[in-house]
């Protein structure tokens, strides 16, 4: 790992370019909203990556030295390659790249191929959420109230169809009727995965401070572990055996 | 285990024989209502135990022969006699009897005992509920709907501080904004726990028959499993090798 | 679900007839030999399926009516289509089949897009593996003591790159210095998965009793569950309010 | 918390008193044997104490300002108090201070109340352990190889009866046939618990490198979070609604 933490926010980066409402809500559209709240931290080397761009925004140089990924998609989740992708789970497994998966990437196929799931949940109209925060002494929640009102989100309703997160760390209530498990952790092979609901691109979300710190938290909290060897590839065999290192 | 399945249902009841309104509603009190609808399962042998019996409720012969234990206490928690927590406590390790704690027993010493938690929680006034459905296929939720609606009930709300359940099977959404993980299930030692809010002495929830669903459901989840040895009491000493079996 | 449970033994079945050792091993396949042991279960109806077989053993129509699928591959992992595996997939997912993967199906592209993960380990000679019983009190632990030994079993070693199971509920003790996490549940959407690691082709394993016990008992573990509503497909929109609801 | 973080490291610390051969290889008690490895480290501002001091070691004012306990009990856990356990154990719970729990500490009183178990397992001589890292990217397994070998340890054997652990980190393999889950995380209440097996008051383990290394990580792992809020004692009442909160 470089000194830095290289942070790479990858958007879609349609709506905001072919929307008015989302354009003057995300003038620099969603990854640079997020890139002006993280950069405060000068610990952090933030990239800016989008759909459009060359090589769908990750070239395979990039993917290599990028520490944490996070992601926004939403409407062109079948336009990412299935190589990037690839190289995306690659990645995550062997613990080289944290992730955190923002909004509507739920269904994008990165997070449902990495996790291992379908990512399906129902949801509706725009309206008041409240964040409760149902595992207070995890890093994820570190300076997060018991809970904090979102004014407006779009509805994600439960049931969820995730596998059961490692840790549930933030749970939504709706005006409506409806809860869902609004901030997911999970652990894929050598890597951490963090899952945010809060984040429509109709809604000014990401300006909303608690939003922007569990945000930062995350960043921190996926972020690749001091491994104490070297990951083989593959499925090495064995040719010594582990009782002849005895009595070296 | 005997042929049938030997349930307890032990009640504080001291509401319903000092406070009208509970009385109207549970005029057999609780532990009564709830015996009402799991007899009609004619695999169950139901015995009904009050904090006021002798032994509070439960001798150690009737505790021997238990095999699912329903707990529901209140305001009279610190006169539950430490002696008969143990026994509870020493007999869902041993995986000889399932737990089922319901609504304010998540401050009873038997489930803070068990499960290893302060069961701390606020709560507030009763209001409508409706329960999320976060597991749909876990055996708790057979026949459970994505959501239903309880008219009335008693807030309780996050963060509970437990444990992260092995399963958290039902939300609450709260009209007030509140939510609560109204449905934990616990594995501890060889036994199994589940904990479920509803179930307020002033409301009507178990008249609810989805509530009376999943109480029936959780006394199946709970039973004791089929061990396949005698498991040994303490610590037992080691004097053979386990590689000595080899060939035999 | 029909009143029998369907259960389908896929198995690559080269080995078997392409190499004398395991021909006199198997003679009816890895997965004759499973069936064999299976069957005496009445309430089962079981299928067998082999990579070579039209439409590599599963048919969509086969897959439709199957309950419960257990898949043993090992060199011809790539061979499996990828629509095939999709199909399992979503299938799986939705909770409407269990899924058992034997030994190294730990690579197969059914275990790795299901669960999320790449399966890797390291491997080496065969030789005596001593299964432990970790969870004994698990469903699929039902008559198993706390230990017993396979007599050869290809070594299987830790590190093992999976997602931490579920429930762990076997580990394995080998002679040269290693263990391996042998018996991992997993659940995935609304369905269940779980992995066993014996059942090497130039090994005994599928006779020893304790291990034909393990995948009866994961065979009802597995088993779809009676999920009380109609699961959607994809992500539905909400067009009322569960607050609506109230006072109907 | 004060800039430095305050480590109580807990012996019982008989067997170094009243044994020749546990005197010889910790000639200043397992504790201080701890304290030598870990105060390298000049954030951790550490105090010895022991079961014959003042307190049995841990006055309340000490406690009030422990941000982790190191606790090594054997033959005397029946001694220690229940109101110094209930107090380590409400600290614990209100994540105030993080807990390690060594070797025989399995047993210990304070292990058993804040886990919720009865800790039991099987043990035998002394012999060479394997320990496997089952978890190489969690926090606790930093720096530490795929495996590494203590050439005398105490034999602990499953099955342990243990809740399933939020993280296994690591496994050990015995000489003599036996595996063991080594190294396990549990999250009770708001505070961190690991349980580590070596340490055995007749063997060298806490000599060892990556043990030391080990203990190391788990102090930064177990140590208390940074939690947004005042947690409030007990279970208060909510006397308005999060829902008025909207459009402050």
């Amino acid at each position: 790992m470089s000194e830095k933490l290289n942070v790479v926010i990858w958007n879609e980066y349609r709506h905001e370019k072919h929307d008015e409402v989302c354009a003057n809500i995300y003038p620099e559209g969603i990854h640079g909203c997020i890139k002006n709240f993280l950069k405060t931290d000068e610990s952090l080397d933030i990239t800016l990556a989008a759909l459009d761009d060359t090589d769908q925004g990750i070239s395979p140089e990039l993917l290599e030295k990028t520490d944490v990924l996070l992601w926004w998609g939403h409407m062109a989740h079948h336009e990412v390659s299935d190589e990037l992708v690839e190289r995306i789970r690659q990645r995550v497994y062997a613990g080289k790249m944290g992730l955190i998966v923002l909004h509507s990437g739920h269904h994008s196929k990165v997070f449902r191929s990495i996790v291992g799931t379908t990512g399906n949940l129902s949801w509706g109209r725009d309206q008041k959420e409240i964040i409760w925060n149902l595992m207070p002494s995890h890093h994820i929640a570190a300076g997060i109230p018991d809970h904090f009102i979102i004014e407006e989100e779009e509805l994600y309703c439960e049931p969820f169809y995730i596998p059961q997160p490692d840790a549930l760390v933030f749970g939504g209530w709706y005006e409506d009727g409806y809860i869902f498990r609004s901030g997911c952790c999970f652990t894929r092979g050598l890597g951490k995965i963090f899952y945010f609901q809060p984040g429509h691109e109709y809604c000014r979300s990401f300006y909303n401070p608690y939003v922007q710190r569990i945000i930062k938290n995350a960043v921190y909290w996926v972020k690749p572990a001091d491994i104490g060897y070297e990951i083989p590839e593959g499925c090495p065999m064995i040719v010594t055996k582990a009782t002849d290192e005895f009595n070296k």
